[in-house]
């Protein structure tokens, strides 16, 4: 019996995901991943950067830095938020090992035993297993087309913030994993709740750049003057998840702080990556890359959309993301996805069961056992569509 | 009024260091800084090893990874702690974003509230930070010159031991900030006294390659059974903390552990800098690195010593340390570090006073205003000398 700390208690590795993790390789036709295509990662790019930063700055690019991270990336990322509609500068910025870390130095600033996180139901399996690691209640709100039900999440925050420390977390953009996002007028109304009952607030918004139709809607640290609104973002979709490079934005008193927690968590963020993330944006070569992945992955979207819209049987339902990476697929209730990707993993086809994804411990009634989330950036065109033509003959052929 | 997490209460800045940061640049000599020296950087070599791994590996060095670190890594560290006397194999290897991440992962897993951390006085100061952060209490034993008193150290975790969770945390060789290095009787003595009470142990081992003198000895780790007991190495030290690649070395059960709290941490480490650690040392050169570094960093030491000698007046002491990067100075009591600072900073010198290393809230009677530490690997030898002079002026011309 190994004397850990409480909080480990709720630190377990998903037994899906330890599943897929083992069946990787081998021939699989991969619907499960998050990954993005790597094909499409600007190597040639980042090659000649590398080059020249290990030629013209080495020792700062192999130096310890500063905790808040590389400033000419701060003030680039400042930029980017101001782009977005929030004003921002060098000082709302700290810039993390990826959006994972911001999550988790917000989580940890907030958030401690007996804290309600405010959360979508579902929501980002890695954020569910960091908020549970700080030993947290959950209040969950589901989510239709408009994204998360927002009188449900507003209702929840009255409730819980009349009893103790509440945090809101949600995804505005192509959720993870449904891929729906926000109405602007949710947003407004989310946004301003929180800041009435003076609650911190974590916006993750990976996915923003990654929009194949539709225009950019506002953030929600835009709609309303919230000093605890934070939002996270990061390189990992944009140029490559390798490098380790994201940020989070929040008041400069709450970066300060998130700072310091940085620095005894792991220093800083690597010296040479954040300037290889930094000569990729200044130097013009974000945009175009941003432009590359949306028509790529509006198509291969179209794809998996156009499979599942010829071969799915009748009582299925799934979402239409207008970005990201997901589709979110609901079966007819009683059939079960961990189930069905027992058959699925005999037919050399992978995807994730939709359970892990709904909270625990909370007031959500649905456990998601009929839904699946499916990966439509990561494989080849012609795998989505035959991936998706096994799961329909998979759900047509007999008991799930 | 922000409402963060109780254990924020003690996350805060050192006010020194942040007066330290703030004087840092304009013309000072900086003995004060943690930091290698950046002139020794491989560079050269890095450059050529990242133009190869981004032409022939790129989709892996730019894509996401396993959270337990880069296999190849995972089995050149293993073979390291092998070399260094420690029976292991990739399982007990997980790769962290350099050892301060290793040290974080470790508290998270096994002290909380109300643990006692059982600590060298005085200690690493970015480990007390982190120790604070999880909100513990300290059970301190002082050091002399054969490295922390083992007898006050094994009653101190006999006495906690009786009452609760403890953690044993001590950095073996040239110890930060004193230099000082643990004898082998003792690392014996205290690696079975911590297995005999089956308590984990972490031991800090950063400085192990940088030896000017006398032969390695055995890591606590070898010296006892105890699945308890973890080691951390790094390559900041050795290729270049702006890389941020380290490592933590326990059971099997204990690193599969550590890497569930990793992956919430920040996924995993970089893809691309593992790669380039990994190729550093595969193809032979970390060993003439090593080499070259306790070449250059041996005279420097002897510069700072030769200074001291020559020109420290009556009442003053100092470390002389067989390695690592640091000589802590003990003077008279009564003499305020703090104060004496205030003095140097006029005279464009910065060092680092000893009291922040001192844990507080410990049983240890020193509180370590009398001392200070010097940083001889980091500045030019000339600034080293003059330096010391400096400092022998202000002490000798009046009061501090």
């Amino acid at each position: 019996m190994i004397p850990y700390a409480s909080r480990m208690a709720r630190v377990a590795p998903s037994a899906i995901m330890a599943l897929l993790k083992q069946a990787a390789g081998g021939g699989f036709i991969n619907l499960a991943s998050g990954l993005p295509d790597a094909a499409l990662f600007p190597h040639e790019t980042i090659r000649a950067l590398a080059d020249d930063v290990l030629t013209r700055d080495w020792k700062a690019a192999l130096q310890y830095g500063p905790a808040e991270g590389h400033p000419p990336l701060r003030d680039f990322v400042a930029e980017l938020m101001r782009r977005r509609g929030v004003a921002a500068t060098a000082e709302n910025i700290l810039i993390t090992s990826g959006s994972q870390q911001a999550l988790d130095l917000a989580a940890r600033a907030f958030v401690e035993r007996g804290s309600v996180v405010s959360i979508e139901s579902p929501s980002y399996l890695a954020a569910i297993q960091t908020f549970d690691s700080y030993e947290v209640d959950y209040a969950a709100a589901p989510l239709d087309d408009d994204g998360v039900r927002d009188d449900v999440l507003i209702a929840n925050l009255r409730h819980a913030a009349g009893s103790g420390r509440v945090f809101q977390y949600l995804l505005p953009n192509f959720q993870n994993p449904t891929g729906l996002t926000l109405s602007v007028d949710r947003r407004m109304r989310i946004a301003e709740g929180a800041a009435d009952l003076q609650l911190p607030l974590l916006e993750d918004d990976a996915y923003y750049d990654l929009r194949y139709e539709g225009a950019a809607l506002p953030p929600l640290a835009a709609l309303a003057d919230n000093p605890l609104a934070q939002y996270t973002g990061t390189f990992s979709k944009t140029i490559a998840p390798g490098l380790r490079v994201g940020w989070v934005f929040g008041s400069p008193e709450v970066i300060a702080k998130l700072a310091q927690l940085k620095q005894i968590t792991d220093l800083h963020s690597g010296s040479l990556t954040q300037r290889l993330a930094f000569e990729f944006c200044a130097r013009g070569h974000l945009e175009p890359q941003i432009a590359k992945l949306c028509e790529a992955y509006r198509a291969k979207r179209d794809v998996m959309l156009n499979a599942l819209h010829r071969t799915m049987p009748d009582g299925m339902t799934w979402t239409r993301p207008r970005g990201g990476m997901f589709v979110f697929v609901t079966m007819p209730a009683g059939v079960d996805a961990d189930v069905l990707l027992q058959r699925a993993l005999e037919r050399k086809l992978m995807f994730v069961p939709g359970r892990p994804f709904f909270p625990r411990n909370s007031s959500s009634e649905s456990t998601g056992g009929n839904t699946l989330r499916l990966n439509f950036v990561s494989p080849p065109s012609d795998e989505i569509a035959r991936g998706v033509e096994v799961l329909a003959e998979l759900l047509r052929s007999g008991e799930p």
